[in-house]
């Protein structure tokens, strides 16, 4: 077999070989689309037989995959199973095909009209109008003679392929199979890259060409370089056997985060639920991480109709803060609109959502969001004897900085921060720090608006490098008004799980560094084998280029041998 | 009469009095409306006479306005006259009706019919389209018993009231009759405003409340506050008054733009069009500004089909270098995508247009309009023997910066320069100044940007104040690039035209300011009353500010008293 290498844009180091699953989307199909077998038009009098027998494959694949399913996946997939096996579907479908309707519209109506019903009685039964639609996609795939969209059903550990994954594709993965996650699609800060990195996942987005490859070819996934192998030689799979071993071997040291001369750095998890704090708490053997430096509290939010209510989130929060016995655990308050829309709290046709209502801006519209998320948050810290910190995202101003922190003392909560992640926030640091205990700076947002560069676009991923010498001017103003002040300056986007980068971020004056918890060994590695002075000396050679790949070379020539010979592609 | 106040966003510092004109939006009438007339349904019969009279009514007003008007205002009108007269439609429509469909839908169905087919003949029919648009809106608003909707006719000059403006709707308006245009919504940099500043119009925004006032009304409108005053008392008439004769006072003084003591500053007008150029060029005695600072080269693109060819751009470009006859003319190149979406150039779907393919990065996907405009642009400047300045927009980087250089001077352009509006290029202003010959901060993006806020919601106007700090210290940073390597740095957005920012912009170095041309007297007044040391004290003061509030009121306290009398409302 042939071998040849597509490349994207990798996000983290780990590297897997495996065979590929693709996750098809659903295409619209129009409804007088002719139906056909070998590109013959399929008989009238064949096509109620058709029908009945697309709705019977379809709920023998759901069954199919239940069964080899487990936990909530399992659930997902029974549900689905159970409605397409319902012959009223089956009736109605026939019968509209007998009235005169081609066979795709035939089945589309007839789906329809339970959708309406379901909608109608509300409850229980309108939950299950996603399922319903789920089937007759299916259903309507396999009458035109096209994959069946949704997420595959893993039989082997596979490297699972995309145009991008939605929340909801993640949600019907069945985890435990995926080896890593390739998407033609996505951005190296974007949903899926951050939702791989939470998993401890290889990724690799924008790799133009993925989708074309059959299910099943094997290939090597290679997130430091970015490079998909098909089909790879001996020679490829040793050197991603080789990679495997060293990062195992990263994995079993467990030292706290510091530089070789002692000077500490906070390594913290990023997380969203109380899953991933159980997870990211006992990554290898529990004691890796100092804490959670982001607790992003808004995936609680997701997908509801209304918030949750004060009760509901002191019982999330209280199983975070008792996942972590005590360790540092920093909550950030619900950080809606933009990429993450909620139903209940993100204003409608904002022409630039990301410029727009979210973050700790909700406030001002809905004010009970953020005073019943201090208040639970304040209740789960008395029931669980633990000192949260929290802080708030999007503060612009020292004044909004002060607005928050009275809030959140009023509730008794100690610790209390924001984030540094709209430039103007960073320029004025200084003023910022003197109303909060700490702050923490997001790197992903912080520079999508210094480069004024959606995070959501691929096109434009040159401009949004995190390596900016710009955007670490902004990191450097921070880290010093920290340092003048003595308050905690963490960073919590991707570029804390750089292992390069978390140098430069070290030698800038950052206390912390909180990321996906697969990224850890490999921060602390490199961590371990600089001493605070080479970090320095590190991130000058960085702010003082004039591009991001001067700056990064720059620093990997400043690099100790051993760090490089192991990070560096 | 009761006299009362609503308070919006004041644009510029001019005031007057007049009756309001409100421009009416369509609404959306559902196509089952019972048409009734003092609450009682019309009976069937009825119905053909009241269609038939709605066309009468709509074709006969059109007319009328079309009479009041001149020019292209005129034309306009009498083209939808013209079409609004055509018996088919009112034929069709009756047609309808007597089909059984209810009154609203058979009009609307009769004229899609024709829209249909107007699109289908393409070219000039296509065009018409618009006006058929138009007709059937304002027949079914007749039918209804609802304002028509679209500009007003203005018999007299008058303040006009919208929920905010479209670019096709000040097409519409007979300008030599407009006051003052006063919107519900709409932000302080958006485009009305902008529009506005262009004509030397007072504009207030954000003032909730005034689509509520009947037509006619008399309101005083003063920029300077924000005020729009109902049916003023005299004392308010008296003041207005007075405001006018000192503008007019102001407008007579033509001596060039500098400090006190000498210092020169470039007072500038902003421009879009050849139209604009000659107005400019003319202002007061033709010699108050000494050229533009930025001509929006994207007038001449939007509602294209496709670009202009290089030939059509040169004549354009030609008419404006002429009416400046050899004074300074900054040539911006097209600036598309965000609000100005041009057909052919904007990519569709952006999540987050501001931050998206804008400016300078459309000519990675569409490298032939910047060329283009460039040969055209070298190509006018031979015609006629001048040497225009040229920048590209939303340029981020160095790199990108040196790119531009570089293929301007190809074209034999001899003065290259980039704005400076991503907070990422104000940070690395001096390695961008290295590799151009001028910059020019285009002070409302720059805001937007540095403080994550969107310029075109209303909402969150404080974080988007021109006078947070935070903007100020990258105007500073920008600024003072200049002065080390002696290149010149220009404002060319809505902060260039606030007499008051205007001392702290050329306190911190900036060799040039271009506005609104209505601006530029209270500017001149405003530094011609103070030397260069006192605008470097009163910079330093709005610097050291911890909030917009603060700096306005710091900078106010350093003001020469006559300055302060004059302009501080």
């Amino acid at each position: 077999m042939t071998s040849f290498t597509l490349t994207g844009t990798g996000v983290g180091r780990q590297a897997v070989i495996g065979p590929i699953a693709t996750v098809h989307t659903s295409v619209d199909v129009d409804p007088d689309t002719v139906v056909t077998r070998n590109g013959i038009p399929v008989p009238a009098d064949k096509l109620p037989e058709l029908i009945v027998g697309a709705f019977n494959q379809v709920e023998q694949d759901l069954k199919d995959q239940a069964a080899g399913a487990s936990g909530s996946v399992a659930a997902v997939l029974a549900a689905a199973a159970q409605i397409a096996a319902d012959p009223a579907l089956r009736t109605k479908s026939t019968a509209n095909l007998a009235a005169g309707q081609p066979p795709v519209a035939a089945v589309d109506h007839a789906v329809n009209e339970f959708v309406a019903l379901f909608e109608q009685l509300g409850g229980m039964m309108a939950e299950r109008v996603t399922d319903l639609k789920s089937v007759r996609d299916r259903v309507i795939a396999v009458l035109v003679d096209q994959p069946q969209p949704g997420v595959p059903h893993l039989s082997e550990p596979s490297v699972i392929v995309a145009e991008d994954l939605a929340p909801a594709d993640t949600a019907a993965l069945d985890l435990t199979k995926v080896l890593a996650i390739v998407t033609e699609l996505g951005g190296p800060t974007g949903h899926t890259a951050i939702i791989a990195g939470q998993l401890g996942l290889p990724c690799v987005v924008q790799v133009r060409g993925v989708l074309q490859l059959d299910d099943g070819t094997v290939v090597a996934v290679d997130a430091a370089t970015g490079n998909i192998t098909v089909n790879p030689s001996d020679e490829v799979a040793a050197r991603i056997a080789a990679k495997r071993a060293f990062d195992t071997e990263l994995q079993s040291d467990n030292a706290p985060g510091a530089t070789a001369d002692g000077h500490t750095i906070d390594l913290l998890a990023n997380i969203g639920t109380a899953a991933d704090a159980v997870r990211a708490a006992a990554y290898t053997d529990g004691r890796l991480v100092a804490g959670s430096g982001l607790f992003r509290t808004e995936v609680l939010f997701l997908d509801a109709p209304k918030a949750p209510t004060v009760e509901q989130q002191k019982g999330e929060y209280a199983k975070v803060l008792t996942a972590f016995e005590g360790r540092k655990v920093v909550v950030r308050t619900l950080d809606a609109g933009a990429d993450k829309p909620l139903a209940f709290a993100t204003q409608p046709d904002e022409e630039n959502p990301a410029l727009g209502v979210r973050g700790f801006r909700s406030a001002r519209l809905h004010p009970e969001l953020l005073t019943d998320q201090l208040a639970a948050l304040a209740q789960a810290a008395a029931d669980t004897g633990t000192k949260p910190w929290v802080m708030a995202p999007m503060v612009a101003t020292p004044a909004e900085a002060r607005d928050f922190a009275e809030q959140a003392r009023d509730y008794g909560l100690e610790q209390v921060g924001v984030m540094i992640e709209v430039p103007s926030a960073a320029l004025r640091a200084r003023a910022i720090l003197a109303e909060v205990d700490f702050v923490s700076i997001g790197s992903n947002d912080l520079a999508q608006y210094t480069m004024a560069t959606d995070r959501l676009r691929g096109e434009l991923s040159d401009l949004l490098d995190a390596w900016q010498p710009a955007v670490l001017d902004l990191i450097a103003a921070t880290a010093s008004a920290g340092r003048e002040l003595g308050k905690p300056v963490g960073v919590c986007g991707e570029s804390a799980a750089d292992p390069l980068m978390a140098l430069v971020l070290t030698g800038l004056g950052v206390t912390s560094l909180s990321m996906s918890v697969g990224s850890v060994p490999a921060v602390r590695f490199s961590l371990r084998r600089h001493t605070f002075a080479q970090c320095e000396a590190i991130a000058h050679a960085a702010l003082a280029a004039q591009s991001p790949d001067e700056a990064r070379s720059s620093v990997i020539a400043l690099l100790d041998p051993e760090v490089k010979a192991a990070l560096v592609a």
